[in-house]
């Protein structure tokens, strides 16, 4: 699998990069970013995975994230994906809307047409990327986490639900949790697996832990200023899971915090110390 | 002097705000950014000015300088202004060129025409827009200090040296030290003020040290990969200049880092640090 540089700039002693490689799973051009930290020589590295939400690439959080400093104080790989494949002959949504289609992969395989060909993004974020990244980089596949930011924070619990045993720490930040009761949701979760509902189950945080998907527990913050709290984020349906499920759910409500960077820079911070400690990276 | 509130977010516990205005100055609008951090109501805080580089805006460092989360826990005021006029009937380079005219406004006020109807941003980031702050933020006028990048390190650097009174602190990341005796300087300085180079003295960090402006003690930092830093950046012109004047420079050449916002946040902590020291605000 060969791995193309785009660019690398020291950064707080480390070295962000971003990357570029043709992948199996999508069938298209892939671009990546990863953080390295300094390290001694021959050091394997914990790997923190960050998923994006709507209209994001891998640039967002590297640009606006503010995750830099701690993952070089914690000794923490870094690494943010796209959130959809791209390029000529990859489907779009017919109106061009933001919230499917280029910019809105759900983290999901796809199984309509015409988006199958190319829509893979779970096989490229469970699959594909994380066995290049312990190829490429000085990354310690069994100290890996996820976290993400709303349809990166559907991502990050899905996908922590579904591979327990393969995270140490699940978070997410103002994250979608019960795609099938919410418009963004339904709109994406219909338009790449079809009308039969039940196969949301498995791309669906509430529907997997109450098909009895478990894990310890999860931090969440949400603002309580997100203007998509209401209609599309309903963190009180994941709460309401997980008590009954018996998962440890630390739901953070920020007061006067919105949906942005904003929010996300201020409480990464907290977040990276979590999986630190659960990484097994001495704290700071 | 009206100012219509563009957006403004919650973040770090503070307030950033995207802020828009006519400028008497350059007789255009001028949008501008402002952090509060938490304060107690109608404490007066300290304000660090943060001038950008070339083809910035306000929001590079906005979005980029990873300065938040110091000034919340310093208790500092952050003002990033935009580097130029912009709008219908602003000039711009001849060819467009990134280094002149929009996005290049070199904190002068320009004497050449067509320049001189618009880009008069020294009057604009001297007087204009401090006046403005002090009337509509939570600002103690008394304890200001400033910092730049790139040209606006040029700013910064010619700015503090002309009013050494003002600002409690001046520092720099890759600033243009010498414009005179450099490409984008000449150009700069030769469109904006003509070709008597006497008049480009005042706007020139090292020529204004060699006529006397004194400053106790400046604080740069300067990438060894920076790619301007031998035609454009010459950090031993300023090191020369201070050495023979008796001027405390801390010049610190940082080794692998070059001239992008990897670097500028990579150190904003340090700065942020030396101003507070410097502006009397308590330790973190």
């Amino acid at each position: 699998m060969t791995v193309q540089t785009v660019s690398t700039n020291r950064s707080f002693d480390g070295v962000q990069g971003v990357y570029r490689h043709t992948s199996r799973a999508t069938g298209t051009d892939m671009v990546f970013s990863v953080f390295v930290p300094p390290h001694a020589e021959g050091t394997k590295l914990p790997v923190v995975w960050y998923l994006s939400g709507l209209t994001c690439t891998h640039a967002n959080v590297t640009e606006k994230g503010e995750f830099r400093r701690l993952c070089a104080d914690l000794g923490l790989i870094f690494v943010a994906p796209d959130t959809s494949p791209r390029g000529e002959g990859v489907a779009d949504d017919a109106a061009e809307a933001y919230d499917f289609g280029l910019g809105a992969g759900f983290y999901v395989d796809a199984v309509e047409a015409p988006f199958a060909a190319h829509y893979r993004m779970w096989s490229y974020v469970t699959e594909e990327l994380p066995k290049l990244i312990a190829d490429n980089f000085p990354a310690d596949p069994t100290r890996q986490s996820i976290m993400g930011h709303s349809m990166g924070g559907h991502g990050a619990l899905t996908i922590g639900l579904t591979h327990p045993d393969r995270f140490r720490a699940v978070s997410a930040f103002s994250p979608i949790v019960a795609p099938s009761q919410v418009p963004w949701g339904e709109k994406a979760l219909g338009g790449y697996l079809g009308n039969d509902r039940a196969a949301w189950r498995k791309h669906d945080a509430v529907a997997l832990i109450e098909d009895g998907a478990r894990y310890p527990e999860l931090l969440v913050d949400q603002g309580d200023a997100d203007p998509f709290l209401a209609e599309q984020l309903k963190p009180h349906l994941l709460a309401q899971a997980c008590d009954k499920a018996g998962i440890t759910l630390l739901l953070r409500l920020q007061p006067g915090y919105d949906h942005s960077y904003f929010f996300i820079s201020t409480f990464m911070g907290d977040h990276l110390r979590w999986h630190a400690e659960r990484l097994g990276q001495p704290k700071r």
